[in-house]
């Protein structure tokens, strides 16, 4: 399927009307991993998204092709936001090359963006030649909501950045808005451009959900706990750069040896390591493997009850294992 | 019909998805001058956008309530692309109140620019409901190529902005992606919400690009020989930016005194006056008026084609004649 999903989003990004801007094609085809220094297979991620959106199409007992547009849009849209977080992040290096912004500035960066963004919605409106104008224009709707999720998650996660301590119900707005809104779009499409109904879409909406909630604490778990081999970013990290994830915060709302030492931390000299003793101690990891094992089940038993015995469904539940066992 | 416009543009913004997010919101209704300090009347701007949308609506024999949707979102897709140009530019005012990133800093303003953008949309969408979901869907497709224009104007504008000296033939796609595309747009989108068939969108289209281009060559003009009292800038200041307006970029192509005045001038230090003289004595103002006379007559050509004779289309020919008619 990926060299499909790849052509596909080639067709769209070498459209006519933005090839016409010299330049702008080739920051996005950098973004993509297609060109550029370090472009090729690693530079270009794991298209999860797009996969999720094929699989599950096909799952459902419709044809993955058909759904690739869809596939297409979640791809560039996942890109439009990688664009604009670097940016926001202030982030120098993607899956280890050089940010747009960091190569080209912030104003062709933001700029190039924003055409991503526009090319989402570009790729999502090919849908009316396979799947008809009516799905089309129900994904489109689905698109919109989920831009509007991300861009409310991103909008948190920034604001967060410079509180000194939250409570612990703010990570799950952020999480919902920056991680699952778009997880569950790709299940949606699938589901919609698999000619399923109403019933699967709701049981498979939950389902994409329930994943993306999985994957990102395991990712903040990750960010602690992580193998630095596997992960390939230092497990003191999220510590150091104060990140608001489910196991500091949670740490700070118990209030005892954690929170007394992440209150009175230095800045430039924070013993990650007696930290991380402190959230262990205090059952912040087992808390933090509590939620991920809740939200993995909950994802797990939305995909059994969905019920999809082919082949594709197999593969759907493998792929979504995959996403859910990374840690522990 | 402003105020129309203006309550459903405030039925878009304050969805329950997107005021779920707490303070993306106030960001969104301080650009669109609603809150915040300065906000009122003369913070909203002129509507222009949106006023094309229902006018032509009514002038083709349309309901132009029926538009309202479109005129939202043009309206939505202008103040996302303010709070982009204004990082790109770093412009600290705005309509004589300081800039969204100026007042919330790059990374609030990227993202409420995003979710702006994904409000577009989501206004657009509302399109099904007074149109139904074919119209709806179309409208989308005018949208997104837009987008892809607005985007790739911009790309040229920044780029540009280091280029000591342009062929004159640059300009053209940089003013058709930055100010003709978003003008084409109202206009079609009131054609097809109007429900008038392919040979008046194909005239109205034509004015709508014409209309662009006239108002945009006569705002070049203005940043150069404007009355200072009423364009609220200094008439020096596309002079002093360098920017690539029309008639710099002619009278370098003229290669007589301007252009080596102009590429020996020093920075800091320049002689608008001076250059200003040149300018007129070697015909660029004139060439200027000249080039901004013909796409109004275009315009308005194109516009008396569509024989619209109904006080809607007066009012259309009205509000194109006044934006046409600002200098000379």
């Amino acid at each position: 399927m990926l060299p499909a999903i790849d052509a596909e989003i080639r067709a769209v990004v070498d459209s006519p009307r933005l090839t016409a801007y010299t330049g702008l094609r080739d920051i996005l085809a950098y973004q993509l991993g297609w060109e550029g220094p370090g472009s090729g297979i690693e530079a270009r991620g794991k298209r999860i998204r797009p996969l999720l959106v094929t699989l599950t199409a096909e799952a459902v007992g419709g044809d993955w092709q058909k759904a690739l547009p869809a596939a297409a849009a979640v791809e560039l849209l996942h890109n439009f936001s990688l664009i604009h977080d670097d940016i926001e992040d202030a982030s120098l290096l993607r899956r280890g090359r050089s940010t747009v912004w960091a190569k080209w500035g912030n104003a062709l960066a933001i700029n190039a963006g924003d055409a991503m963004f526009a090319l989402a919605f570009a790729a999502l409106q090919r849908l009316e030649q396979t799947v008809g104008p009516a799905a089309a224009f129900r994904a489109g709707t689905i698109l919109t909501d989920t831009c509007l999720q991300l861009t409310g998650g991103q909008h948190l996660d920034i604001t967060y950045e410079d509180a000194d301590s939250l409570p612990l119900e703010s990570y799950w707005p952020m999480v919902t808005g920056k991680t699952a809104a778009l997880l569950s779009a790709c299940v949606q499409f699938g589901v919609i451009c698999g000619g399923a109904g109403s019933p699967t879409l709701e049981i498979l909406s939950r389902f994409g959900y329930s994943l993306g909630l999985g994957f990102q604490i395991q990712d903040d778990w990750l960010g602690i706990w992580g193998d630095e081999s596997q992960t390939g970013k230092s497990n003191a990290s999220d510590l150091t750069a104060g990140k608001k994830s489910l196991p500091i915060l949670y740490g700070q709302k118990l209030g005892g040896g954690f929170a007394h030492a992440w209150l009175n931390r230095t800045k430039g000299a924070i013993d990650t390591e007696h930290l991380t003793e402190l959230l262990v101690e205090e059952g912040v990891r087992e808390y933090t493997e509590t939620q991920a094992a809740q939200y993995t089940r909950d994802a797990m038993s939305a995909l059994k009850q969905a019920g999809l015995q082919t082949d594709a469904g197999q593969a759907l539940h493998e792929l979504a294992a995959s996403l859910l066992n990374r840690c522990f």
